[in-house]
């Protein structure tokens, strides 16, 4: 594979990230009346709408430092890219379905299910990009770790489809529990530390 | 923390804010009948869409002198600057939610609370990239006085909310000072000019 | 006056002016029946389209070779640049107005103001600019020769608001003759050609 | 011609390309009940989306090559490329009229014909590129090469459109092949690949 500058699949990249997240706010609709209960009536639909933009957000920020350690992308990594956007540009569409339907099982289930493959993607992403950095051996081992923390997030996400029929809260709590770990250990910063340590 | 490059959390930040402000002319709904009558109705939207555009427009001047100055990105200035970001995505909503409802208190009340919000995580990104600048002299002294500025636009629209249930006047009469205000001194550019002098 | 880097300044337009772009063509609104009668329908919709599609497109190939010929970014030009934006992005809610009330009076009227204003707006960002390239001989030929190019264009956007209530016809020859006279001499692209002669 | 930075051509290029795809995903209507019957029937829109997706990625991944080789941009490339991002913008409304009504004759031959004419476009800037690169021979090659698959893939889809009339799963089955031609030979990349051997 023959070297490609980085910095378009970056701009793309943002581009997409930044009207997805955008497009997710476009559902908070606004109310006709001004009364306290109308715009009460938004509450679920609003913090769903935290929850994704905190999701994309740590997604955003992980293909970030991710792309930050890459020093060449081949014809290979854009498609992985693409592949990526795709899963992601779904998050919308199953933000706005569980804000439609309050915590029905099947917008739950549906909204793991389109994180869970958003996640997986990243990872494809993120191996392939490992691939070129298999000679060092600190990349190695925090992607060794990175790996391991978004196995952990996607099966958390796999798990949340199912236990939706049994109840929603248990789903809701799984993704509410993923950007919650993310926040704990800080992996993917810490991969870029090793690379680039202050 | 390591050092990142500012350049990704520059164009992210420039997709969402163009894109918020371009999401707030949606609100101007084109009428179905040419008549003068018609498009007069659409003024209160048109000046709120205008307001808005102008309060977003300062933000993002601001985040660029901000940014100017700021030599590394680390990675809890990233997530800052993420907060601010979401508080700005909820401005189209408020500004569509006082279009529709032509200045009633609740409406007006929640634009000045969201315009406070997105102020105050500004002042908490400007707060962290200060710390990296503490040991030049010229910078503190410019990040003391932008931190004033802050603070002073951030009570203005906290008073405003309140105030919208004593007279809706009162309180946009704060949202067109505090740009006024912005526009007198010009704060932060001369921070930038401090730094970088012509 | 301190210098700034033009890439935000240029990113955050060409943001705003792909939105711009693709805002306009979502007003193609997609026919519910498949009859060819439904889809001729939208001809004048989609011919309105590509005019401001076109306008658009002349008024970022005008601001890219503009900024490439500035070296140094003042805060008083990135607000001139915004003050532009603000008009411009009012050309895809003028457009939908045409569309939906097809050739009336008042929204062809306001088409030509609009880009009449988004016109001056242009102009008063490349006069600024031109102030600091005052010194350089070929580039004030060559901003004299623009700045009646753009008075040029103005006075005839000018001239098409009180026209569309004589004949709406009179307006639509103005918005279609603009941007021929611009595919003629290609003014702005010879200026950036004095400055850097292939 | 005089040269121009060609960021400033990738930047606005990868804005509109991310507003197309995301404004695609918004076709994807929530359904108002949690049904599975519900969700099913956006199975055929889904789809639509998949393949408009993958189509617009591959013409911004040939995009994205085409312009790496490329060392110098004149002002009639800029006008080549924005004639190019006018048909690529179509492709939503074609995406949305065929999921709007499932598979009937016009939208699948309109939907062809707007492909048609953005492989078409696509190729009128590839041979302006393709004229400043004559003098290498290699490139020269890859361009005789690619200006052939872009030559298959337009005439593919130009034959789509009567085609629709006939069937509108041979149309379908074209617009399948088309994609999945790219991926076999995978031209444009060992194009740039012979520009910059690994």
């Amino acid at each position: 594979m023959q070297p490609l500058g980085k910095s378009r699949m970056e701009a793309f990249s943002d581009g997409v990230v930044a009207i997805i997240v955008t497009i997710m706010v476009l559902e908070l609709k606004v109310p006709h009346d001004a009364s306290p209960e109308a715009l009460l009536h938004l509450a679920p639909i609003f913090l769903s709408y935290a929850l994704s933009f905190l999701v994309v957000a740590i997604l955003w920020v992980n293909h970030h430092h991710l792309l930050h350690t890459a020093t060449r992308i081949t014809g290979r990594e854009l498609w992985l890219n693409n592949h990526f956007l795709f899963w992601l540009s779904l998050v919308p569409f199953t933000t706005a379905y569980i804000g439609e339907n309050h915590l029905a099982p099947l917008p739950v289930a549906l909204y793991g299910l389109a994180l869970c493959l958003a996640g997986c993607a990243f990872d494809l992403l993120r191996r392939e990009i490992a691939r070129d950095q298999a000679g060092d051996p600190a990349m190695a081992a925090l992607h060794r770790r990175s790996s391991r923390t978004n196995a952990v997030s996607a099966l958390l996400y796999l798990a949340a489809v199912p236990l939706a029929w049994v109840s929603v809260w248990l789903s809701v709590f799984i993704y509410v529990l993923v950007p919650a770990i993310y926040f704990m250990p800080r992996n993917i910063e810490k991969m870029a530390a090793g690379k680039q340590p202050a």
